[in-house]
């Protein structure tokens, strides 16, 4: 199959739960208006930002239909499905309903409690599941932080490339820029190279990088979309600044403990999604109200989305 | 509730498969019997050996099914359930149905693609999972090789003492024999220790470990009855001579590809149970044709099981 | 002490060695001259490529003394000694020596047997250090690959700033462009930062980079000074072209077996340096001979020093 | 030449400052009687706990010969020099030196700045360090804790049988017992095998270790010959007690600080050695005094040199 290049900005949703932990799927109609309103292009769902890995396969699907309801009709909002990896049939039976509910495509990632011995293992287990549905772009997702498994992706290109028609590219969320550079150069940019590092966003569009998928354009795609349209006008100075904005505001995450504050941003944002669910640690009422000081201290309200 | 220390040999039994790859819970019985044969006292089921995070829910409910059809007759035959440790819910779900059907205990491991920040997190998780099924014992599955997830087993254990009464102990697979000491003196043995490196059984036997959880227990039990007999009649020398040619044996495993290898062993000792699955790579013909041999000049036929 | 920030490609020089492996100090005459034709604008020496931990503490003096006599009187050039960071006496000995020759900064890593256990001991150890030559720039090393020290330089800053006055900035051979670009915001830009990966120089320019250290201009700087001019004029398709070439250079040390595959390149631009002294690998003859084609095939001698 | 197995207790000393931390090689005389009189067998120098990698050239041939001063005309302690491992040629001149004093034997460690690629070339290295002194045994120093090299010792024993004369063995310091008991069991025991984790001493006593060197033999000597005579009268209860009080008394290393400690538990058995250099942490006055309290809670002087 013939598969596109993604622009603009993916955002990565988080999984709305009730007071109870439980799946709210009554949400995500709020949620997809919440980012059109900020002009973001997609949505990769049910990934790190969106918890699934602690979701049950039952619960993936209806957070998957969800989506698929409000944004089946609109053309200019792709969604994606991440799969995991760790079972390839779970993968397999996730990526075959999202073909029969009419999403936009799937993503894998390395099975990460087996790891593959090496790339050859890692492009069986891509092939497997791309072939169960031929008929929709597979990307693969590399993110060596949470699985473990670093090998560089210009083999795993090359390792695929021939072999499996419906694979798109990569949402790529590391920062090995050599490799990454590499899968952008191959056979002139025939895959869909994803940038998926908030934080370095202007060292990938240097290098070319047309879309990127991230946690952070839940909640700031404007201060996104000014720094690549500051880079796109040469304006690097202020290009600079904006990503600067872009690292003050993800330091939080790191100061405050890590991915559930992208929940807390989020309150602040106007959207209430609940927390995180175990074993990920959700701030207590007075680290909220730290936090909170913080952002002020950003100009969170300059960038943020409304 | 009140739980008890586990003696003797627990095999982590491989999960069979037909020449489809599809899992075939008819071959529970013989496999039972197999390891009665051989004096195993235990099974600790889709585990790592078992391939469990290979398997759908509903295939895990099935192979629990399986070997509680044959052995919850049997007193002298506990089997424990591993349970995953990534989604909760999934734990939870698999604790109650493990329950239902009779089997022993349960176990969990570490969340593994979100690791859990501190061991304060990762108790929780445990407490979670262990409260959902307060009648049985329920053991962690420390396995940091696999799991990325590292703390002191002496830290998880005053975390969860007095918090979680159906904690029972845990299946130590690493080589920390400090911590692993510091575990078993905790309360004077309040909790079973279960040795899970076969490799290094002497080492922890000194220790007084009196349980083991082990996937050569599966084609080599007797092995290691010979050495457990050795060392307890204070004949080190021939506890030292068995011990090396456990490891002579569980070097092959390196040498072939790793975890898949277990299977060409029961292959050998009478047993095919089909291939591992992606992202395992599986010996060729003319790789078992090799192995074979090997196995021949380990004398392999002395100390298996048949 | 004020300092001031570089511009421009510095060479981290190979150490010559004669056909015993013995110190070849009288090639550096030729080995400057041969960096000036390509506009190299300084020498970070006895650094990772000069192979510093391999020389005794006189061969660095004899080596940095040899730099000292051939460019002493070349305002143009810049001298930068790298003093190692295990043994806190020796970096101050050697910077005591560097000083006294006039050479014009001093260099200094994380210790890397003994770890510091935080920021704050890194600290204390580059204000020891400083402290000594306090007429001296002092740039802090920070290449935690091979240190295995990796804290935010971003902290190291922090910590440093208001207690050293001759810290005058890092040279920065790490992947953390998010770290890197805070210290470049950081008040202003008061601290000189050089980049260090040559294989994402595109990536370092558009945050501002403006000085960079790095083995391949050695023997390849006209190429980096195409990117970089490319960069600056905003022709970016050229500038990536330029930087997939020199990925493709980079990835020939893969493949023939790392650090040492630098020589070997010097030797085809017409400079013998030797070899690599033990434990580093180099190549045999048949593998140098394939080395070769492959660098014809690179259009090498389009962008190579002459 | 022909190589002894060395046995007993062979502690690891602290190398001794003043309080300006200069070495004070005055104070040796008076440590050697103290480890005499706990009938410690020898002594291995300058190596991690006697901080070498912190010590100048001349102040390691000054300790050394501080120490062959003092033990020359002594049959029963032996006292083996650690030689670094990164400078291949430092080290050389440190085993002539060594060789020239008389001490009883050298070690070096694997580089750990460039690693070596593979066990080759790690054998490469230690022929030619063990060459320039062929009538001296030669122990490779195994603790990829601090090195971050980390092949198996049974593939380097090896690489180094019939290369090398004057290889004598490993001093071991690390968990990977089956590797440990594989190079134990090596033609018949033909290399001497020092285990270097004294928190688990028990559990290599049972695979035959038979010497030992370890830092905390230099203040508690005879609580591990309590151990040993426990184990070898085959009461494992006691021998079990004694480790559990070992690894009570290293915990504290934990939780002051890690190495620094050592200094801080010598202190209190009466010698008084200095401070750790840079960038090791040393207790404050209130941390030390919170460090003797919890000393007295482990009933220290029961089991203390003295």
């Amino acid at each position: 199959m013939k598969t596109t290049h993604l622009q603009g900005l993916i955002a990565a949703p988080f999984t709305p739960f009730d007071s109870n932990g439980q799946l709210d799927c009554s949400r995500i109609p709020e949620y997809y208006s919440f980012l059109k309103r900020n002009k973001v292009t997609g949505a990769f769902i049910n990934g790190s930002t969106g918890e699934g890995v602690s979701l049950t396969l039952e619960e993936k699907k209806a957070m998957a239909q969800a989506w698929a309801d409000c944004s089946n009709h609109d053309e200019d909002f792709k969604v994606m499905v991440f799969l995991g990896g760790t079972c390839i049939n779970d993968c397999i039976d996730l990526a075959k309903h999202a073909y029969e509910i009419g999403l936009y495509a799937v993503s894998l990632t390395a099975p990460f409690y087996f790891k593959p011995a090496n790339v050859e293992m890692l492009a069986q287990a891509c092939i497997m599941v791309g072939e169960s549905v031929p008929n929709m772009p597979l990307y693969y997702y590399h993110i060596p932080v949470l699985t473990g498994v670093n090998f560089p992706m210009f083999d795993l290109i090359q390792a695929l490339d021939g072999q499996l028609d419906n694979f798109a590219g990569i949402k790529y969320t590391h920062e090995d820029f050599m490799d990454f550079q590499s899968c952008m150069s191959y056979k002139d940019g025939k895959y869909d190279m994803l940038w998926g590092r908030d934080e370095n966003m202007l060292s990938a569009l240097v290098l070319g990088a047309k879309g990127a998928v991230g946690s952070t354009f839940n909640y700031a795609a404007p201060l996104y979309y000014d720094l690549i349209a500051s880079f796109e006008s040469n304006n690097l100075p202020k290009a600079r600044q904006l990503q600067q904005k872009s690292i003050n505001m993800i330091r939080l995450l790191g100061k405050y403990g890590g991915i559930s504050v992208g929940k807390a941003y989020m309150k602040v944002a106007g959207l209430d999604l609940g927390d995180f669910r175990l074993p990920v640690k959700n701030m207590n009422a007075s680290q909220f109200e730290a936090f909170q000081k913080d952002v002020q201290s950003l100009d969170f309200k300059s960038f943020k989305s409304n």
